[in-house]
């Protein structure tokens, strides 16, 4: 095996900063040899594989690979035309690169509930979003203005037109101004319009308040509270047309004491709201996600 | 306050064996004065309550007051008798006493899976179900037998009949022989008729193998898989006609992991519907359970 | 009973806003008669309970009373001097009674890392903590002062001199100055003196990153990185002179992932800590803490 | 690349049997190119791998490869011959090789309390460890014969010696008759000495009925209860020599509840106890912990 090169490594690879880091996200229909082809692309481009993970779900097989070193790649284009001879070597593949170098946008919708705008804020703040600026905030509430501020967030208040065509073209200007790589929808309690989502440009994650399929809609708490439900929950997911039907990218719940009114399960709620906006948010602008079939497969 | 006498114990209350144990449950429409008024009912009865727990919810009261003591009643009719006049001081009040030196019955139906089964009769054999005999073990499956042998379970293979109204008689009789004061059905996956529950003369206690309202009825974990939840749980609730929409008593979920087939959700999610359903027939069987609105307020 | 007048309720008691409530929290060696004294003693003063919480602990009684109602008490020494009488009863009884129309005032401490600081001020500014405002912000590093500015908290920079006490001294006086109720370390990273605490003039609840008695003092992290466990977690203490050995009053858990380094563990910890110490401070200010034998009994 | 053949499959990869698959489990310090090569020799051999899962802590690289189909190795020693050279090429590299067509036995030990060892026994026989019997049951206690003849086990009752040395000395010649892949000490309440560790010939599995580093040695739960912890746990490890300091492999947490008493704490704990476990010699039946610097990496 002439040509691989041990060396020593002086720092784990384990903690090189991930803004050094380049990651390919690869599904495709399960066969065999999927994983030694990738390897050797890799190893003939002289680049080593940091971090592996694979997993097989019906007739599918998907991949993260990580590396950390300089690679032969100025760009993902650069990229996709070396290694489309070997995606078209399997079935049904699809793969997308992504160089952590290169800075992300993250544009956020909210109405007037701030917990989830607020956690993931801080989040991005706190670096726990790779090389990402919060590009927007647009609430259809004037009072969300001030977390706006305290961040120095680009802010727009969009009234909410009886027309919806109206709303959301204003909506949409500022999209495509700032032209967001991801949008997060923090308790931004409108339905969004199938037009709306496919001019959008870029995956939008959305939090709905309970543990999805279950109280789909309006007023999930007073839904939970009325079925006498045990835990409640809250799921990140996709935006589709269909309204809480999107690719499900996070949930999580907490339990309910006896006794608590919908007014508490409200509260305690909005802690696990918090936790599952921010980590799929984290997920996706991490490109940890792939979806298929309308489910999600979410790597560690 | 000279009635009071304040004895010095040398044994703390919480550690008094639970078949010296009786408690109350009792409900009503929320009111001022409830709490003083059970107190004062006690106290005139010479009888010091060892634990209270109360909640209230909506417009309703609830409380289980526990005590250690010899006491004035000789049974539950004695006690009714004297408590009548106190609970008809509030409106919509209803309640039983339980005294655990009473032995209780327990019921158990099963279909081919035994899991849920052997959890409940290991817990009973530990001593986790206070004062409580399994009397008999109804299966659809021959297969079960030899669980009910293991533990001289009297055990009843009932053929399933094309006619449900056969099958059900079968079982009324074995019930009717036996008289429980709880039945468990340990994943029995067939539909009770209206009939059946109204003429069991106990509470039937179910296991459902999805976090419900989710999946509801046949396959929740192909349902599941479906959908792409990234938590799949477990519901114990009492039986009522309207299939899987009873009082929910207990419920936990447990995380699914990235390429979990159908199959290993089936079998992570065991070791769920174990704990939840073997913690709700603690629950009944501890008499810490009033359902009210199709709800069921559990008691620490 | 003719002394008990039953109103019908137009608002379930539960969703009373809690600035109209007000609790008792008693606690004595067990003995019978204690239930019935107690609600005797606020029957006898026209006062109806409306939430009742009580736990018995080896020989101790503890019990939290709520009330929504106004009450004959103008303050809490006038209630005092009423209720000593009822507490005398009974051996080793000590009280605190508290209204929550009374504004009361936290207090922080914070070093480097801001994310327990601000869990605790969004947590503060969206009313979970009752009738609070955060009087001030202590911090030995000048980069915490922005969080102070964004929500207009007054922010003292208090340099780590090489002699403690004159530290100390510095912050005592700003203590003096505001009068605390509670005083909060958001991971504040230095030692206080036995000194320092007694003439702090009010509790002090600490946050540990990780799950005591395990990994005291420094670098919590390493060492259980170290040794290897596979749930990290932070707990939540009243202050003792004694190093992370005070009364707990929260703690939790998270999951560790094979291969997570040192730095992921402290990643994913913040999380941890954010919630165990706001939820720590929540028990702390809605007055649901008891401490004995360096315990902390906590109220639901 | 002409070498490889993209075979189409009727059955998902994800549902194989597990009795037909095999698994390879590697470490080494980690270099650029191990993946690379790991692959490479798979492929050379004509086996295509199903499941690859990897880690990297701090200087150390861990792998486990698995694959369904038929082999050209006869047995773990002929698959060493052939991949000793790979191994070669890496730094401190160690492996081991599991064919799950080759059957395995479990030992187990046991004293009083019998909920650890119930849950094993039913986890096997529902055939959640992959090929494996339970090939001995020694206690010191006469009361688990029961459970073993509950499910035909073969029992031994090993009387303590006053002399530690003989009580050993007569557990090793049972040990030696069975020959067990794995011994797992279901709540064995007896410490082992280093020379029969070593004579085992085998893994031993430990359960501690605490969140260790928390609570070391005798009465775990009451130490608990004296330091007023909010949850309790327990914690599986392959047993060394040092009393409960061996690499962990599962831990889990449950919550008290305020007023909970030793005896309650025990109760609940028990539960936890028999689920890390369980869980913890499934891990280690299915092949998948490797230990290293007395850590164990478990994989998923």
């Amino acid at each position: 095996m002439p040509g691989i090169h041990f060396l020593s490594l002086n720092k784990p690879i384990s903690v090189y900063p991930m803004e050094r880091s380049s990651c390919l996200l690869f599904q495709c229909l399960d066969q065999v040899g999927i994983i030694a082809s990738l390897v050797e692309f890799f190893k003939d481009h002289g680049v080593s594989i940091s971090r592996f993970e694979e997993y097989t779900d019906a007739a599918h097989f998907f991949t993260r690979l990580e590396w950390q070193e300089a690679h032969p790649w100025q760009d993902g284009q650069s990229f996709s035309r070396r290694f489309q001879p070997v995606a078209d070597l399997f079935e049904n593949a699809s793969f997308r690169v992504h160089f952590f170098d290169q800075p992300q946008k993250l544009g956020l919708f909210s109405s007037k509930e701030p917990h989830t705008l607020i956690e993931a804020v801080n989040k991005c703040e706190a670096g726990d979003y790779p090389n990402t600026e919060i590009c927007f905030l647009i609430a259809n509430s004037p009072s969300i203005e001030k977390y706006a501020n305290r961040y120095d967030i680009p802010f727009y208040y969009v009234k909410t037109w009886k027309d919806p065509a109206r709303h959301e073209e204003e909506q949409l200007k500022i999209i495509q101004q700032h032209a967001p790589d991801l949008i997060g929808l923090a308790r931004y309690m409108k339905i969004l319009t199938k037009d709306f989502i496919a001019r959008a440009g870029c995956p939008i994650v959305n939090i709905h308040h309970s543990f999805l399929p279950s109280f789909v809609g309006a007023k999930p708490y007073e839904l939970a509270y009325e079925r006498g439900v045990k835990l409640i929950g809250a799921t990140s997911h996709y935006v589709i047309p269909a309204l809480d039907q999107g690719p499900i990218i996070e949930q999580d719940v907490v339990r309910v004491q006896p006794g608590d009114s919908v007014e508490h399960m409200k509260r305690i709620g909005r802690d696990v709201e918090k936790k599952v906006f921010a980590t799929a948010l984290e997920k996706a602008l991490q490109h940890k996600t792939i979806t298929y079939d309308n489910k999600t497969i979410v790597f560690n």
